[in-house]
């Protein structure tokens, strides 16, 4: 880094001048670098905020780098998203660095420690929140960061990409209506997702279209996993009037429905039709293939990943892209009692 | 990077002497810099390489990097090998920086610039084979390179990490014969893979110590894919004498195997029992869960990260290691005839 990279309302010397540093440890701090003490990087750090200090003019990278963020690679999203990112990086001559921070919340302090010293292009995180701390220092170093979420529940002061899930609870509960079901079950995921209310909303609306109620009994909340699926699955299908269909909240939660009607000797999709959420490869795989909200996972990941590179050409630039759903129709839907 | 960093048999400033150019010169050639003339860096690596140059003391990272190449990242095992060597990398301080190299073959020249100049701690590479030039470069940067090698066919000259397949497909045919079972097929992988001519050993090991014969037309060669494994289980099953049990080559295979016997009106394990391979987190989700043999994919890419860090510390590393595999029973064996 040379020290006239750096324009701004005040230049560096006088960032130095202020926190009464050399204008080499001011340099040491935006670059991450751990031979500052720490009350200096704080002072320092300070000063850059209070200053709304941009870095302007961008180091040449000859080895650029996007940075993804996982809070679990458990997820069978994380693939899909990774590839994403991956196909943006590679044609840009990028590589993808990927971190999995093990909590919910955001990376530690050593990722962001990391993050400054590598200078990438921008940072990409998947359902992870940033504290306004992370922000403030990313934004510093004009390092752009994009949230993939999912859960539909964005944080409004960062550029974020989902998906469509009130259209997409619409198309799956449609297509059972039309199909002829009257008694279509659901479960969703936790009730404290926007994603779930989102969804649970559509499949509403679509029975009501159709001039159908929804019975609260038909309505269950639960995990996106497979054990979680099989067990309230369970639930609906031992009620006295067991519903026809189901639609679930995730494709593996609908694993769990094929397994629960395995176990009651009902064949799918004869006797029980089955719709997924998401259209992970599995869905594919699953016997029968399943009919599922395809959620465009990839096409999320790879919109972040431009929208990363736009803001860092500092284009104008919507701060939330929203991609459609669509419902893709496998062996797992049929008309009711066709047996 | 600074030149007293280098020591060898011959110095810095001698290479630079010999090839006629300045030390800065050579420099940038083991730095990856693109500002230098193709002739002079073919010039300057030819002199690194008869030399046997080695890089001796190294940079300290500050933020280190740990590279990880896969061919493609479609396959189920991706996201397993990634989170074996995330899981090294985070406990050694480091991050890894994903490359899909996009044929069977080495990644390309692009991706060796990138890795000079990223200097990672080492590069652990799926299924991928070096070219020797590709080779002698690392080699010069002391970056220490290996291979994760689930085919069984470990390149002589190259650190790799492996499992045991003869052992998985005898493991798996006992599990059968024990049962009961004495109509076993088989459907393997490509025949040119040494993986799958193993497994098939391990299989024809099994029968023969039961004091069975291998009935040739029960054994059939696939891909390892979810529609080849259906493809290959309905020849088998629409056999005049059709097998009581399947040993699958994967399980995107098994599930192949189930679809087939769904199609057929066969339950599973009542009237067919099959067997999958790799134990991916989708044999779990399956219905029936699937009984099958477990590759230890994660613990065999904590064991290439492993190695390259030994390697790195210039500890003596065996150059192949070969994890045991292991049978993990559920739902999908049962004795034949059950019902």
């Amino acid at each position: 880094m040379r020290d006239d990279e750096y324009v701004g309302r005040i230049t560096l010397a006088q960032v130095a001048q202020q926190a009464g540093v050399s204008i080499s440890t001011v340099s040491k701090v935006l670059n991450g670098r751990q031979d500052v003490a720490a009350p200096t990087r704080v002072k320092v750090e300070r000063l850059l905020d209070e200053n709304a200090y941009r870095r302007t003019t961008r180091v040449a990278h000859e080895a650029p780098l996007i940075e993804l963020v996982f809070h679990e690679l458990e997820s069978v999203w994380a693939l899909e998203l990774i590839r994403g990112v991956e196909k943006v990086a590679k044609a840009n001559n990028a590589s993808v660095v990927l971190t999995e921070s093990g909590t919910r919340q955001a990376p530690g302090p050593e990722w962001i420690e990391g993050v400054l010293q590598r200078r990438p292009l921008g940072v990409v995180l998947v359902f992870s929140t940033l504290p306004a701390e992370v922000k403030r220092q990313l934004r510093s170093r004009s390092i752009p960061f994009v949230v993939i979420d999912p859960a539909g529940d964005p944080d409004p002061d960062v550029p974020s990409v989902g998906s469509a899930n009130w259209n997409g609870g619409l198309a799956a509960t449609r297509h059972l209506v039309q199909l002829g079901h009257r008694r279509i079950g659901v479960i969703t995921g936790p009730e404290d997702m926007l994603c779930s209310l989102a969804r649970l909303d559509g499949y509403r609306s679509a029975l009501s279209m159709a001039g159908l109620s929804a019975d609260p009994e038909l309505v269950r909340y639960g995990d996106f996993h497979v054990e979680g699926g099989r067990e309230r699955a369970a639930e609906l299908l031992d009620l006295a009037d067991p519903p026809t269909a189901i639609f679930a909240g995730s494709d593996l939660q609908a694993l769990g429905v094929l397994d629960a009607a395995r176990l009651r000797d009902l064949r799918v999709p004869d006797d029980l039709s089955v719709v997924g959420y998401d259209d992970v490869p599995l869905a594919q795989w699953s016997s029968p293939a399943l009919t599922t909200v395809h959620q465009p996972l990839r096409g999320m990941a790879e919109g972040a990943a431009q929208m990363l590179l736009r803001l860092r050409a500092e284009e104008a630039v919507a701060t939330r892209l929203e991609l459609a759903t669509s419902l893709v129709v496998r062996q797992s839907t049929a008309a009711p009692g066709r047996r």
